[in-house]
């Protein structure tokens, strides 16, 4: 996929995988760039996390982010830290920048195991040696269990281009394997906007594919601009919007073991916040997903995931909808299991609760909860 | 199991399982019983649940309850409300009791179908014949995924017994198959006394077993004295805490597909509060879950659990123990892999967290993610 304008990316591998399998990635911009991050809200955090926090108030210019898969740098107390240090160093040095210009770091992979430095040094001026205006090496390099690169674009009147790169399981916890989402742009928009900005989008985007608050402790979705192409904000902010809640879909979609991603739109909520909490609740049920797996319209165990939230409700006037068929409004509705069944069994499905309490609207996305599940994540670690 | 002095139970079926099983459940005794009841805390409550609630601030005398499993009246709107007294008239009939005395009632089974009433109009009275002071037949009679009977029972030394039956899948959220206990015990102790001891009770035990507040529309933990045998409080109030965390640990390893019973013990928390939190969180991580199936000693998933409460910790001097072997102590703990991998092979696994944050602990059941989860959920309904 074609880069915004001062975009270079590069991918390859270093070893870190067993499978030798591209786990290296770098993003670089020769001239600064404005930034924003939504981090994980885990209590542990990883070093690259830390580390890009203490950036994100400093006034050193930032040229880009430095990625491995495979190896989280996690938990790995002090020594993790030194060990990120230098992961970021060793990509300042291949770049040929100077000290005092930031490399950000994200590290994505096992948990516990000390990050094999050497291997990172050895790699990574070779990797810097391949960067280009194309997407794709980068794309697959931060990958873990993840089938298939998330990469999306958009281009706006102005000229300017977004080019939104994500990994992720995207399942009920994100894996070890974190979510990652970096987002380019050439379109001119001051560092303040953009961090401004950010916390919403990621809110009604990424936020909403996983569990609040039950992030991995290396999960971060941030936002770059290379500040070449002047660009209507408002427009801006829409196609920012739009990328952002592709990529989010796209993890859903690919979630370990899915067969299907699964939408769920709540409408009548008394707030945005109780319908955000209501959406993650209906699409991160055990028993919702492994119903979807089934094909079975089963709105009971949709009613009960609602009903277990802080959502206010107004039961008598509730309705629920699968694919377009309304199965409950205040009291059981009548409609055709089979048939519906049948609508079920695509790659897409759609649950659409009306709480009837108040105007708000939310969105979550998820997957279904498949035997391929407990395969991936009884075997993923040893 | 015989029971304790002045009560009877029976069991029976009446149809509304298709399958002809047991489904139809009486506890009965002569005079009144002094009660206490904790019910779900899901907005979606069933007519069973409010009816229950309704009467326990009444001062009519209770002499049991009617369970039927297979349809738990829920979400049925109006009508359900009607058929749940209907259902509790029949069973006042039944047994020959005058209109002014109680028969509370508890349905479970699938959401949003009619209960036939008929049907429980033409067993209950050949049910109740069967009445006896033996719990076996009831026991059956209110399972529905459960693949067996749930019984425990203790003798006090004041010749007092206490005897309990519960069901329940006991998976992250309740089926709707709904967890149900019952206990029953002739100690004397002042209705007051139970309605105070009660709720902490069920706080360190059933609600040990499932996520807070994901609770099935059904849910109900109820214990019931037949105010025959006088006994020391003290003795009783440690008794019947075993009989509750025994029953907790039962419906945890009886959990839909589960292998194994995991017990997470949380110590080190800054409060109770806290380390309750912290343990269920652990308990109900799907990752925490796969990885006991596959016997992973994957400390990792462990804990980013914990880093996702509202739990204190202090990472640098966190504990977590698996089978006894510490794997990691503020950094990763050297242990021989393939050897825990065996010693987590059994149908019992035990981690142990110390947070190094305070006094307090906790502890939660739960059982691990199995193939057989999602075939059974994805099966149940349709």
């Amino acid at each position: 996929m074609k880069l915004p304008e001062g975009f270079q990316l590069a991918g390859g591998s270093c070893g870190i995988k067993g499978s030798g399998k591209p786990d290296l990635g770098l993003i670089y911009s020769a001239t600064p760039l404005n930034w924003a991050l939504a981090a994980t809200q885990n209590r542990l955090k990883a070093p690259c996390v830390t580390r890009n926090q203490a950036r994100y108030g400093s006034s050193q210019s930032v040229h880009g982010i430095v990625v491995n898969s495979g190896n989280a740098n996690c938990a790995n107390g002090e020594r993790g830290i030194w060990d990120n240090e230098d992961f970021a160093a060793i990509a300042v040095n291949a770049l040929g920048l100077s000290s005092v210009q930031v490399i950000l770091t994200a590290s994505t992979g096992v948990i516990g195991q000390k990050l094999e430095v050497d291997k990172l040094r050895q790699a990574l001026p070779l990797v810097a040696r391949d960067l280009s205006n194309d997407s794709s090496n980068f794309a697959e390099a931060i990958l873990t269990t993840d089938t298939r690169t998330k990469q999306i674009a958009a281009n706006l009147s102005s000229g300017a281009r977004i080019v939104g790169i994500a990994k992720g399981s995207g399942m009920i916890h994100p894996n070890m394997a974190t979510m990652l989402a970096f987002i380019m742009t050439d379109a001119v928009i001051p560092q303040e906007n953009l961090r401004t900005i950010w916390p919403g989008m990621v809110e009604r985007s990424f936020n909403q594919v996983t569990v609040d608050g039950d992030s991995s402790p290396n999960d971060m979705a941030m936002v770059f601009s290379s500040q070449q192409v002047p660009t209507n904000e408002a427009e801006f902010i829409e196609a920012l919007e739009v990328i952002c809640q592709n990529l989010a879909q796209k993890i859903a979609r690919d979630g370990e073991g899915a067969s299907k991603l699964i939408t769920v739109n709540i409408t009548g909520a008394k707030n945005r916040q109780e319908a955000r909490a209501a959406a993650r609740a209906v699409v991160r049920s055990p028993l919702v997903k492994a119903a979807a797996h089934g094909n079975d319209p089963n709105w009971g165990r949709i009613l009960v995931a609602v009903g277990a939230t802080i959502a206010s409700v107004d039961l008598a006037n509730l309705e629920i909808r699968i694919q377009n068929v309304t199965v409950y409004k205040g009291i059981p509705q009548d409609f055709d299991a089979q048939e519906l069944s049948a609508k079920m069994a695509g790659s897409e499905l759609l649950i659409e609760i009306d709480l009837a309490a108040g105007p708000a609207v939310g969105t979550a996305w998820g997957c279904d909860l498949s035997e391929d599940y407990v395969h991936i994540n009884a075997d993923y670690h040893t």
